[in-house]
């Protein structure tokens, strides 16, 4: 089907645009409060989750409310864990939590992986493919996952830290173990993606959420390798892929390297610096604080006019990260509407 | 008093060393064995900062059964907005939570500041005054205090966090409130860190543990100005001043026109291109993973000896960030010998 607005893919594509398409990280989600109603009547996050008639109505509620360009599908990076045999829960402020973690080669081999573990996820598919079909083309459907080294992160510590120690230690005390582990993520999150891919998703994006806790050498070893090979198979599939590795400005040439498309900034960056720097030619995605968005209307306009001075051409507007719950829906309208009356 | 061993201070000072002292951020506290055994017969962590005989026995402790070149006062960096009126909690496997926060400009006002509010610690003087005395002239004995911002963002957010967005928030919504918060924890600082000199710190560190959550711009903005106060206002005591501001890469531009003598360094940076990068005469502090002391003894001392190449002259020798409680005493005896066993 021919999208009515393919400014996201023109751009991730390298082709020439009017102005950067917008979109906002987490915008499926509490800042509006047409989803805060109906996750309220739910039993809880994972309901909505897995269940594909509400994953697509809160997914279509950003473009339908706020006009965005491009939708992303509702869902957790945390289904492919579970897929692999790790269930979670959600807990209310709190975070997700797992029961049982990864600790031995024992727990590694017991994992389901690669295609089997994929095909547990049907609810994800379904929820894309529907969507899709009630996008009707008005935008590109983004679909994602996260990197490996943040879904072993999650694994091995069982839950959100401000350290993830236990799961660095398992890098530096039983390197090869970690490796098995990355593997069979690596695996499970290629046949996910490919499904997806299957299923609608027209653009992938992966999530290196915990990528700045790990040092470079550590980042080269036990991240950029599975970027690669889930990059380098997302190649047969022509989806274009944005790789989003939060504060790794250490990694950034190593990101720059791999066979995708965009490379998501956050709000450290300063992305004309880095067009510099890095001489390259792939469009960024970023970059604007999500603290700016509290500001009054006129001060987020200004700031978001300054943020796409920075960027010039070859730019998806964002974050530069998930948006807060908390966020007035002025400063989400500011953002959105200066960047759509941006022409270059 | 001369100290016997003064190598830490000779580095912060610019005089050529034989080798590199070691010591740990938070070497004082949990890794200890000595240290659990007293600790669990307190009533809690404050009881430990707010007993000057209990905080000095607790200082001299990795002196003692670790051999550092250097004690750290144990104490927290929350005694400063406590003394300004801001009661903290310390809650077991939590952090630290303020009952009270800082919402309005009325509870600005009410805040006791400066001179008034450092001369409530006396705990703190104590504790160092006997701890002086009970090291002897063995090694120095390091001061210190949190950063401004990340004082602020304690005292406005309430507690630990992963984003700080009600704090951030502040800096976007009443920049003016933000800096009449941020005056005052400064000049309260500057009189507490005076104190702390004279009662026997021979340098001062100031930790600046969420500078990374900044944007460059307002870093530059709400951070650099305060540590400039500081550092100025401490060269009147001759006394040298490490910043380390953890994750803050964007700034280290702006950290090295500050008047100290060290910076510290977090584990993602290399300090070999670092020291290119700002052709500084500064001494560099840092900057081994924490997680690396997880690993067996021998790959302990050759990380250690790889982090001491990276760094060359001008170094002190140090982790990334704080040791972490459940850190093998076998990984910090073998950082540790390695350092002392190294000649330049």
């Amino acid at each position: 089907m021919r999208l009515e607005n393919d400014l996201l893919l023109r751009v991730a594509q390298g082709a020439e645009v009017e102005r950067p398409p917008v979109w906002l990280m987490r915008q499926a989600g509490r800042i509006l409060p047409e989803y805060r109603a109906l996750r309220a009547k739910l039993s809880g996050f994972k309901e909505l989750v897995e269940t594909p008639a509400l994953a697509a109505e809160v997914t279509l509620q950003p473009v339908d409310i706020l006009g965005v360009d491009a939708a992303i599908i509702f869902s957790d990076i945390l289904v492919i864990p579970e897929a692999m045999g790790l269930t979670y829960e959600m807990i209310e402020k709190k975070g997700p939590s797992f029961p049982k973690t990864i600790q031995s080669q024992k727990d590694i081999e017991d994992l389901i992986e690669g295609g089997d573990a994929a095909s547990e996820l049907t609810y994800v598919y379904d929820a894309l493919a529907l969507t899709k079909k009630e996008l009707a083309g008005r935008v590109p459907l983004i679909g994602f996952a996260g990197a490996p080294w943040t879904i072993f992160a999650y694994m091995v510590e069982g839950g959100g830290s401000k350290t993830f120690s236990k799961a660095r230690k398992m890098l530096f005390r039983e390197p090869e173990l970690a490796h098995a582990l990355l593997e069979k993520i690596t695996r499970t999150t290629i046949a996910y993606l490919k499904e997806k891919v299957k299923h609608g998703a027209d653009l992938i994006q992966l999530f290196d959420s915990w990528a700045g806790i790990l040092s470079p050498a550590l980042y080269k070893e036990f991240a950029i390798p599975y970027l690669r090979q889930i990059t380098e198979a997302l190649r047969e599939e022509e989806t274009p892929v944005t790789v989003f590795a939060k504060d790794a400005w250490f990694a950034l040439r190593e990101l720059d390297a791999l066979p995708c498309q965009v490379i998501g900034l956050d709000w450290t960056q300063n992305p004309a610096d880095l067009r510099k720097l890095l001489q390259t030619d792939k469009a960024f995605q970023g970059n604007l604080d999500p603290c700016q968005l509290y500001a009054p209307g006129e001060k987020v306009a200004e700031a978001t006019k300054k943020m796409l001075a920075t960027f010039g051409k070859k730019h998806i507007a964002n974050l530069g990260h998930g948006v807060y719950p908390d966020t007035p829906l002025e400063g989400v309208r500011a953002f959105i509407q200066t960047v759509q009356a941006h022409r270059y």
